[in-house]
Order: C-alpha cells, then structure tokens, then sequence
C-alpha cells in the first residue's frame, strides 16, 4: 500500500516527539498567569512564542492583535473555498499556581515523571493548543491541509475572557468557518477518548419579596402581617414539584426528547453513581424522574436557588418579622430553548404564585442559550472515526452540563458549532497543584487531530 | 359621709402635686443610662436616691442590693398575714439618650410643657416607678396599707436583665406576694386606661439542612443533587396553610379558645386595621383566618422565620447548589402552651416534611411560657374599680403580642401572677428623643395605685 498524506502527517508527528515534547516544556516555562499583573509581560511573551511558532508551522500570517486586555494571536491557512474551514481555538494563559507549596515540581519547570507532564497549563490549556499546533504543521509541512485551518488563541480565559467577545463581533468575517473545534475539555474517562456535542445553557433572575417597611417586633405584630420570609420559601417550594421535576407552566415546552440513540450512549459510559454520590458526599442523590444522572445533568433543564436571604442572619436570635426576602435563580438550559422564553415563563410562575400581603420585584438578568452539534454533522462522524483509527476504542459521546461563552458566541455570532476534542484526563488538576496531561494523550491527541483533518476533508462539510 | 382612709390618702395626693412634681424632676436629673459605662455612677446615684425616698415615705427598712451589675433595691410594708401581699417591680435605669441632637430640651433638664413633662426617663420608667412610691406613702404616711407592699426595682432592665433572674432565685422568701403589679407598659390609648393581663411566650428553634459538603458547580451537579435551599424553602412554607394557620400537628393542642367575653373586651377598642396596615406599609395585613388583628397578636400563638440563608448572597452571580441552607424560627405562644411540647411538635415537623437527598440539624433555642392573669383574679376585679373610679371610665382589657421576662420570672419562680398596669401613652417616645409622660396620667395613676391598694385589701387575695 502506498504511503498517504495523512501517513506522512502521522509519521511526521511519531518521529518528532522528542522535539515536540521540549518545545511544549519551553512553552510551558513562560508563567503567563492572566490573574496576576506582575505577570503582564509573560502574558505577552507567550503570545509571542506562539505566534513565531505558528509562523514556523508554515503559517506565516501570524499575528498578534492588541486588545484592551491580553493579545489574542491568530493566524489561518490558505483558503481554498472547495475545502471545509475550521476555526481552532485554544488560550495560551493559565490560571494562578498557588498553594505553591503544595507542587511537588516548580510550575513552571515542567517535568515528566512516568510519562505524566507536570506544569501549570500542561493540560489546560497551553498543552491542547500546543497539540493542536503540531497536528495542523504535521500536514503544514506537506503542503497538504484536507482542510482550511483558522486559529483564535486567547490569553484571557482564566479571566472570564473578559475581551474576547467583542473581539469575535469585530472579526466576524475573518474568524467565519463551518466548524469550530476546542481542545480545552477531559474525555470522558481514562481510555474513554470523548466528543462532547452539547452544552448547556443559562439564564438568570432575581426576585425580592418585600413586606413591611422595616423589620418589625414579632411580639407586637407577628400574626397580623404576611412574613416575607414565608412568602418567599412558598414561591421557591413551588418552583419544582416532590418528583424534581421544573413546576413551571412552560418551562419545558422548547426542550427536545432525548432520543433513544442518545441515551444508549450515554448508558454506555461506564458511571458509578455510587462513586458520583460519595464524591458530593449527599445522604442521596435527588432530580427528575426517569432520568439517569448523566442525563440529568448534562441534557435537561433545571431550576437552582443559588443564594437565599431574609431578616436576622447572625448569631442568635432577633424576634423579628423581616422586611424582605430574597433569592438569586439560574436555570440551565439545553438546546433549543430560548432564555427569555424561559425566564418569561419563571417570571409569570412567581408572579401568580405570590401570596397575600408581599410584593414582588423581579430583576431579569443574563441569559445564553445551550449549543449543541447534530450527531449526524460530518464533523462528529469524522472525529469519532479519528479516535477510532488512533485509539483501536469506540468514541465515547458525552455532553456538559454547564456553559462555555465563547461556544455561544461562535454559535450565535459566527453561527457554526463547535466540537470539543478534549485529551486532558478528568482528574489532571486543572486550576489545582501539580496539574499535568499524560504524554500518550498529548501525542494520540495530536494523531487524532491530524486524523480529523483528513477524514473532515474527505467529508466536505 | 365621714372621711375614709382613702379618702385621706387620695386628699394628700392631691395636695402634693407640686412638691410630687419637683420631686420626680429630681429623680429624672440623674443620667441614670445603663447601657454606657461612663453613667455606671449616675445608676448608683439613682438607686442611692430611690432608697432614700422609700425610706422617707416610711419604709424603713429600704437596701440597695448589690449584683454583679447594677444594683437593687429594695423595700417592704410590715406584712401582716391577713392582708394581700403586692410585689411592685420597676426599673430606675434609663435608655441613652442619642441623637441628643433632636430633643428639643436637655433630656435630663426635666421640662414641663402644656401638662406634659419632658426627660429621658419620665414615662419608662422613673415617672411609674416615683407615682408607684408616693401612692404608697400616701398610705404609709397614715399607717393605714390595705395591702402588704413590696418593692423590687432594677437598674439593669434597658440592658436585658441580666442579674435579675439569679436575684430573684436567690431571694424566693423575701420577695414571695401573692400577685405583682408592674407600671412599665402603655395604657391601650389617649382615654383608655388598660389593665393588661396577659402576654405571649416564646420558644426558639434553629434548623440547618445539608447537602453536598461544599457548593457545587450548578453546570456540572446542577439536577442531580437536591439543593437544600429548596429543602429549606419546602420546609418552611410545610409550616402554614393558605389562610396563615400553623399547619403542625400539635402546635395548637394546648391553646385556650378565645372566651367570649374576652373576644367581646377586644372588639369594644377603638383600632383601625387602616391605620394599622399604614403604620406598618404592608400591602394588605394577613394572618390567621377567622380572627381579628388584636386576637391575632394577643391571644393567638404564631411561627416565624426570624432569618434564613442558603449560598451565595453577594453581589452579582455565582452558578452553584449551595452546600447548606438556614432558618431561625420562633414561635410566640399564649398562656398554657408549653414550649417544650411546641418545639417538640415543631421538630417532629420538620423532620417528617425533609426531602430526600439532605441531612436536618435541630437546634433546640430558649422557651419561655406565656403568662396570664385569669379575668376573674380579685385583682383584676380591684384594678378595674380603682381605674373606673379615678378616670370615671370603663377600664379597657389587653393582652400584649411581647414577651417580659421578668413577669416568667415572677410566674414561674415566684408562683405569682402579674398585674401590668401601666400610665404611659403609647406614643410618648419611650426609647427615642423627647421622651415625655403627661402629668395627668401621672397624677390619676397614683392616685389609681392607691385605690386599687384599698379595693385590694378589701378583696382579700
């Protein structure tokens, strides 16, 4: 048989991991910590190395563009409109490395012990966009990209990527693509290589309920005024029924059926809930009937109070009637359902459950929906055949439970969806000490890339 | 019709008013404010000043006491077994007088204005306590008591009381009588002299609900755990029905139903729930079906939440299942419940309403009965007769919503009932600037003080 582009692309990458593996050590010394402004001036040394990296990838327009906080560095390949175009994005700041004393290495000295690589940023995310980086030069070198290759790499995720929005409205046109894809995300398990499809959304409110004027004496008026307190915990009892199902008229009407493709997957991952409960250490675990838990938490909606207040909250005790409750929402979503559908039903809920004597204040507050890629994109097909191909495993397809803002932002502002291609492990202490990323999946992950490429240029998105 | 020993004493009364007056600004000059250590020798003074005049009105045997605190003090009649015995109780300590800045005369410069005296103290409680002392001597100056007199005044009541119920423990013989009288409460208005005779109790209770230990992520648990905060609010609102019932078995069980003669002595007040729902700037009063609102905060027990918490209750927003959520309850209750047995029922509640999914921590607080005088006591009866003879009204019945706990001390130590008589107005600005007490009411209630002594020897007791 003779040899494939995508073999030169796969040798290429197996030969130079010697070289690889220092170059990631390099980029990981540089302590571009966002959090922290004594480190400004990493931050930006290591937009620089990435930026000449790129260029010596073979994508020579490489740049870095200011913004009102950290450099965003992008770059892309020739654009050949018969190919489809996908837009890498990663973020080359970490997050800070204290306790320090608890790293069993310096952070920023990465070392390989059992071919585990321990720094900060090895596996969130400096690691993933460096393996990125070598997956698209893998077929850079050759010439022979099956796909056009965009990258949005920032340095502010750890931050809230607090610009980064505004940078994408701003580049609409050049940051346009078919296809997002992030490698920022676990698999599922190790050995369970994953494409999470789904996320979910959000959207968030505010109510207070107000009584009297001040707090009062429960000796002189207890039993003459409704106590906001009672009034409050009468909405809140009413938001879900005893089943833990949403007891809200509407809450569910946008939500789609989880099909039965989907749940066999999810069934299919090996999960403990008895694991999962003593991690949370509950007496039980609780939620909506007829729903495992993975479904519960990664594709169903749900009603949280996050924060509850009213009256007297010190030591002792205060014989008071307060003047007011309040509490802090947010739903997650899944997709398809819109926020202000969602808070507009919420609202209308508290607003005719209200008891006598109180009034009402609702303040409405941030909403963004959930994204999800149809299982049956090209690209999800690809990148499970991908995995396939590297791993000798069956694809493992997983969602999440909660929300990524610049996900949302390449759904709703450049209107394409993303696949999160994770190849960190779960507990490789992201945000903790001695984070690493296990080499075999640094350089699978790599090959997998290289892979997806190939079998996404055979697809035609 | 000859001259009745009464009649002498109401006679000197009345020619005393002047002398009476400048005596009483005397008492009220002293800064007697227990709350601030700098007046810790102004409450020595007034408790020094006190003795000396009990002792020129004929009780010779007259002490200051010392306590851990302030002082008390002391004094009594000769007891001659065939009469009643009365223990007075009162306070010589003063609240403090900020903001000084918005009286309109030197708060311890007593002013008379229009027949209304002006100084911190006139009316809570140094004014009651003096006109209890002269309608005594007005009887000791002829050696004619109808009644066996005791005297007990605190200097620590502005600040709690904290040394009162040990003294009263450990001077049980000295201080046995057969009722108290205390004037340190209003009369129901302007015009309606009040004999109160009963006052609610209390009992407290704290309840914790825990899930998760520590907040988790709403994204990533969010539907698969119960949030104690919904816990918590389900908890609460299980404690009422619809119509502001207590909705716990057994939280009734030993409450008097509301006699008629009683429902019939409340409905003849003047009270404008209008104004009432004004003064407290609800948009509608709400309480326990089927009574009214002066039932409702006098003669029906209650549960409120004093406070709650759960999670985040900071500014902005913070995604999670809160680990824990919070509740102080207390509950007022009438005459011949038990706060025993109702914390019992309150936490037998709490325990079978739990959802799953979560822990509950009780934390049984303090109880205290409430206390009663039966309407039929000889007391009543006198006080009734002094008022109407004095004031040429009928005397009005009241209960209070509030708590005295020295009045449990004298019920549950002493084995007494208590008799609140009070001449203040209830808006004479006890506890703000310009505090003041009409000399009217000072006047007749002495002299109401000394009839009912009369009306009581010959009742008695």
């Amino acid at each position: 048989m003779p040899e494939t582009p995508l073999d030169h692309a796969l040798t290429y990458l197996k030969s130079h991991r010697t070289e690889h593996l220092a170059e990631v050590q390099d980029f990981l010394r540089i302590p571009s910590v966002s959090a922290l402004s004594q480190h400004k001036a990493d931050v930006a040394q290591a937009a620089s190395w990435l930026a000449s990296r790129l260029k010596d990838a073979g994508f020579e327009n490489a740049r870095i563009d200011a913004t009102p906080g950290n450099p965003v560095v992008v770059a892309s390949s020739a654009i050949r409109p018969d190919r489809p175009t996908v837009l890498v994005y990663g973020h080359y700041d970490v997050q800070p490395v204290d306790p320090v004393s608890s790293w069993n290495h310096d952070p920023f000295e990465p070392t390989v012990e059992n071919n585990i690589l321990y720094a900060r940023g090895a596996s969130d995310d400096k690691g993933q966009v460096f393996m990125q980086l070598i997956a698209a030069e893998a077929w850079q070198k050759q010439n022979a990209l099956p796909v056009n290759l965009k990258f949005l790499f920032e340095g502010e995720e750890e931050i809230g990527s607090v610009h980064l929005s505004q940078y994408i409205r701003e580049h609409q046109a050049e940051l346009a693509a078919d296809l997002a894809v992030i490698s920022d995300t676990p698999m599922y398990a190790e050995g369970y290589p994953a494409i999470c499809y789904g996320l979910r959304g959000m959207a968030s409110m505010e109510i207070a309920v107000q009584g009297p004027y001040q707090d009062l004496h429960s000796g002189v008026y207890g039993g003459a005024v409704m106590n906001p307190a009672h009034a409050l915990a009468h909405l809140i009892d009413s938001l879900h029924d005893a089943s833990g199902r949403v007891n809200v008229a509407g809450f569910y009407d946008e939500v789609d059926p989880l099909g039965d493709e989907e749940r066999e997957a999810f069934r299919r991952l090996p999960f403990s809930e008895k694991q999962y409960q003593e991690g949370v250490r509950t007496p039980a675990l609780f939620g909506e009937e007829g729903y495992t838990v993975l479904e519960r938490i990664w594709a169903r909606p749900t009603l949280e109070v996050n924060g509850m207040w009213s009256g007297f909250t010190g030591e002792g005790q205060k014989t008071i009637v307060p003047a007011s409750a309040h509490a802090k929402i947010t739903c997650r979503l899944v997709p398809h359902q819109d926020p202000r559908h969602v808070l507009d039903a919420v609202e209308a809920h508290v607003k005719s459950h209200l008891p006598p004597g109180v009034t009402l204040t609702v303040k409405r507050g941030e909403g963004a929906p959930g994204s999800i890629t149809p299982l049956d994109h090209p690209a999800v097909k690809a990148a499970e055949k991908a995995i396939e191909s590297v791993y000798h495993t069956e694809a493992s397809y997983i969602r999440m439970g909660g929300s990524i803002p610049v996900v949302v932002d390449f759904q709703e502002v450049l209107h394409m969806p993303t696949l999160l291609l994770g190849f960190a492990l779960p507990d490789e202490n992201f945000h903790a000490p001695n984070e690493h990323f296990h080499l075999e999946n640094f350089y699978r992950g790599a090959e997998t890339v290289a892979t997806l490429w190939q079998y996404l240029g055979d697809a035609h998105v």
